[in-house]
């Protein structure tokens, strides 16, 4: 029996250990995550291990509530106890094996804190006092916690009204890592939708221009791509719950806009019109910023009226949708790709089942030049675990080049989430350690340095020119 | 190599083994199955080995069909040769390797006649006469075959406007088992189909009152369901092919109900509504008393003109349909939580291609005070075999609480599938054992015996308090 | 740790070698692929590797695409240099770890060249001029390699309007193997396409008959039909992206063919009108002829506009869709059957998802007489993988009879794709020897050799009556 995540944790053979030696201490490039760039500027330091942990992972309030635990321990607005919060975590976790956060929370408080203590009811207490004390020291703040983990780069998620004024700030700073902002005009595609009226009106604050139409929607938008650009941007990113395809006329586009911002709910078939149009057009400014397009599939949000009620968006009630999806990304993608404008793209999904789907899809619009230009994305979210990670991995392999893939995200609004992107590369290095001692892969040194330390690192450096 | 299904069976590493010794002699809580009151009151004798396994099991009938076994030594209506029937079966059975009835065969051999010969068509004389002489003993009559595998509770499978007569007479013996009813009104919640009329009426005689109305109806439910309650019912179970979800108004409700009982067939929106409005109406109720919902996904019934024609319903020809699940599924729990009134919820999908969708989206609706409130039910029918159930496991570990599952049911017509329990048992243990061995869980005897006590035993116990 | 690819290549215990060596040898009927007879028949020796290799394989042009090779160096119309192209799919081969063509490519070099090299960029140039020699003798001929790899049968896969010339010369040849027709009358199919026209002219042209109804087209498909039995052919194949189901009356069948012959286009619901009765009196005709009827689901063709447009159908530009099938699978799999006219029939989807909606459906339509009759195909173009083919296999095994499964096609345009058999066998004996060493099937040499005996060759050459 091996001893609980131990040095070889996931590491099987010894030729996945020597894979793993040549990727450890790689940097790392969090190309997508939530971080806030206002609190990476403010660099205030954690209260206590419940701040840290349960301050803001809706992942982690969700296994509590699984676990039946009073919603006053659970959401941080009802000011519970944190010690008592801290045990209840603790409980639920001891019902999840198999669960990524059982392994995510151990491998943070041994990687951060180096607690090699099991977190269980009996042993929460102990732990909460262990890491107050530490908590307290400077090599503890956030800014302190990302260098720890060799971060370079940390893209954040951002609206394309956003001022930029902490990426700003941030970049005037010796940090030691480079925070770079992400474009994600996500407010602008559902003319049906509350915040729309809202985006357009900051839009035209922060650009200091009237935007009259939809041409005008899209002229600002690209002009705050320029901006972003020179902020350091080499990301987009999407929501699409469905793929919109809907070709319409120019006066069609402009009658949705136009109803939109006059006050009226468009109807669904006008609105996918809307949004087919305007990710073809984002897609060709994001063609000329040479960026890459990340889009997030089928995930179905606030499904608790209730709670939605109580504790708003991000607060654990989102979940896999299962639309279907090949038809109408296929018909996107081409419509970019017709006209020579479809940028890098990486495709996620958040239900496994459309893995192969997907995979199978993007090698439709591969490029000469750009290896991998079309990306199957990291397992994403309720896929960011375990097996869901060995799935995503299986797939592309099977229809794809794995050797090609830009690796591991954190999607995280947490500071301590990094140690994700060490477990990635273990899983990474088992799997293609495994094939290489059931003889299924040759045991050359040149081709798998090449791979791993690729996926690893040196992909995803090329493939968003950090 | 291990010998075929030994004491070792399925378990794979000495954790394993240790685990498996833990829940080995736990009682068996059958929460749902299929059995008959009236054969359990009866207690018959079985004719021999052809009438216990082959007597009413469509899934034995349709492996043999696939077989090409000649429709006179399948099915029981044709009265084929007992002996050769069973030959047939075992010729059946040895093209079989990878396939469940391959494993429940021998463990009901071993466990019920203590046969550790490899069922073939060589040996398949030997053993019908074999068992023959056996069943002739009082010990292998129905009752004593429940004893036999420590089952504490059976829980049949009960129309509303069943007078729950055998329960009754059950309830006053010395059985060493209770037989508990489950309530399942599907066929008030189609009145576009032929049972509608008869159902209703059946439901006025057995309530003597009169069902005017879709206000009606739900009154006459709900008393039903109190009387359900008082013979200790414990559980609802409904077959939803689609999930609904169609908001109406009182009155368009009523009219569904008014044209159906009049003798027309509402039409097909009208009936989603009204569906939607019943199931709504049935949630309510099962909250109040303190039920669990079962909710059957996806299944596609009597696909044969032909065959169902010649042999009727259940005669192994139904399979897996691939409707969308999500946002229906999520709207309908929705509706009911919206109002407090989402009681203890299962949910199975026949198609495993839901498994993720059904295992993320039932977090949305998890609840303080209830520890795994809404449960991913067991690998179901199609899904019952061991591929089937550690993908069933490791899903559910993946994104929810593993430790909290209410584990393994029969969902059977036979009075010898109990050792689908002990099936389950050792792939549970295994399953976790593999993680300890692997270093991704702990070996931490209190933790892991609490997981694999519980989800065998304990758990289901708790959640509907029996 | 294991050589790459030696003798034991996929095969992990004693048992699966022992049962390798039971099929190593067995002739191969490949009774579904693409080779051209023409090319069989003219014998044309092969320039060179990239010639053999990359001559029509979109497979592996499409791996090349995703390494971002230039096009000049995929695509054979752009004619680059030979060695050039070799060492580009070299160097996209060596990023696809995981990947069937790292597999395919390897086997191909051993056991058509006897080269065990790893091809890299550093060996490709090597490899070439090795393998250019051998090329120029006799035993490289195309119908030596077939002949090498003990092939008894090659079904191609030919329009209805096919004069059939070159199988006949071929016939009257001693080739040491037969070279079958299969029937694909996919152009008939489809009115609302541009091939429809020229379909319909092309077969009044082979049969000699003018086709001015509907009931003509049948007819004539019956005859050509008649005329392929004579000719050995003993299967169907369509490619059916969705699955039809709208039953109409004769009189608007006979309309959807008046206005497509006149040069309209049908709309969408009179096409699948048209559809589903020209299947139903198709499957009549195969099941008189006592044909296998191969339907493939869910591909979608030719995604890539601008690739189609530069280099047509089959480049490489095709994926997996995602339709709903089982609901009208089901209906029109009941229509044929409740007519008792339901021929063998075996079932592909490009998707993986709906294996197990497949393999559960085709349960229901099996028959007393013909063991296997409804068969689940085997992992077909993406999912001719090694995840693909346990996946397939694993999922037949657990609601079917895999010991009844016809087994192993190439699918393939290339003379070399032979190995592929071998691949496959080696996975079956691996599969099965897993369940045998860990005490899931009994070690029983004759259940066991009639099973791997079978899905490698005997049960194949029963189902086809080869």
């Amino acid at each position: 029996m091996r001893q609980f995540m131990d040095d070889d944790f996931l590491l099987g053979s010894d030729t996945a250990k020597k894979l793993f030696e040549q990727v450890r201490d790689l940097p790392i490039l969090d190309y997508h995550c939530h971080l806030s760039p206002k609190e990476i500027w403010e660099n205030k330091p954690f209260t206590d291990v419940t701040d840290l942990m349960l301050g803001g992972d809706h992942y982690k309030w969700r296994l509590m509530l699984a676990n039946g635990a009073p919603e006053e321990l659970i959401y941080p607005v009802r000011k519970g106890d944190p010690k008592a919060r801290f045990r209840a975590y603790a409980q639920a976790l001891s019902y999840a094996p198999g669960n990524p956060l059982f392994h995510w929370t151990h491998l943070e408080l041994q990687r951060v804190f180096g607690i090699r203590t099991i977190l269980t009811e009996d042993t929460a207490d102990g732990i909460y006092d262990e890491t107050k004390a530490l908590l307290a020291k400077p090599e503890y703040l956030p800014r302190a916690l990302i260098r720890r983990f060799r971060v370079e780069v940390v893209c954040t998620t951002d609206d394309p009204a956003d001022s930029l004024e902490y990426h700003r700030l941030l970049a005037g700073e010796d940090l030691g890592f480079r925070v770079l902002p992400t474009f994600r005009p996500d407010r602008f595609l559902y003319p049906e939708r509350t915040p729309f009226l809202s985006a357009v009106a900051e839009l035209e604050k922060a650009s200091g221009k009237k935007i009259g139409s939809y041409r005008d929607l899209v002229n600002v938008l690209e002009e705050r791509a320029a901006f972003f650009a020179s902020m350091g941007c080499r990301l987009s990113d999407h929501s699409l719950e469905f793929v919109p395809w809907s070709p319409a006329t120019d006066e069609q586009i402009e009658a949705v806009f136009a109803s939109a911002t006059a006050g009226n709910i468009p109807d669904e078939s006008a609105c996918r019109a809307y949004r087919t149009r305007l990710m073809t057009d984002l897609g060709r400014i994001y063609s000329e910023n040479d960026w890459a397009m990340q889009l997030h599939l089928s995930a179905m949000r606030n499904n608790s009226t209730r709670k939605f009620g109580e504790y708003g968006a991000d607060s654990g009630f989102d979940s896999m949708d299962d639309p279907l999806v090949a038809r109408n990304l296929s018909r996107l993608l081409d419509a970019m790709d017709r006209d020579g404008r479809l940028p890098r793209t990486i495709l996620y999904s958040l239900n496994p089942k459309d893995n192969y789907t997907l995979a199978s899809l993007l090698g439709n619009f591969q490029a000469s030049g750009v290896p991998g230009k079309i990306q199957l994305g990291s397992g994403w979210w309720f896929n960011d675990q375990l097996p869901g990670m060995i799935d995503q991995m299986t797939t592309l392999a099977s229809v794809g080049l794995l050797g090609r893939f830009v690796g591991m995200l954190t999607d995280s609004r947490s500071f301590i989430s990094y140690p994700r992107h060490e477990y990635f590369r273990r899983i990474l290095c088992n799997l293609i350690g495994s094939w290489v001692e059931n003889g299924e892969f040759p045991d050359d040194p040149k081709l798998l340095t090449r791979i791993v330390q690729g996926v690893s690192y040196e992909n995803a450096k090329a493939y968003f020119r950090f």
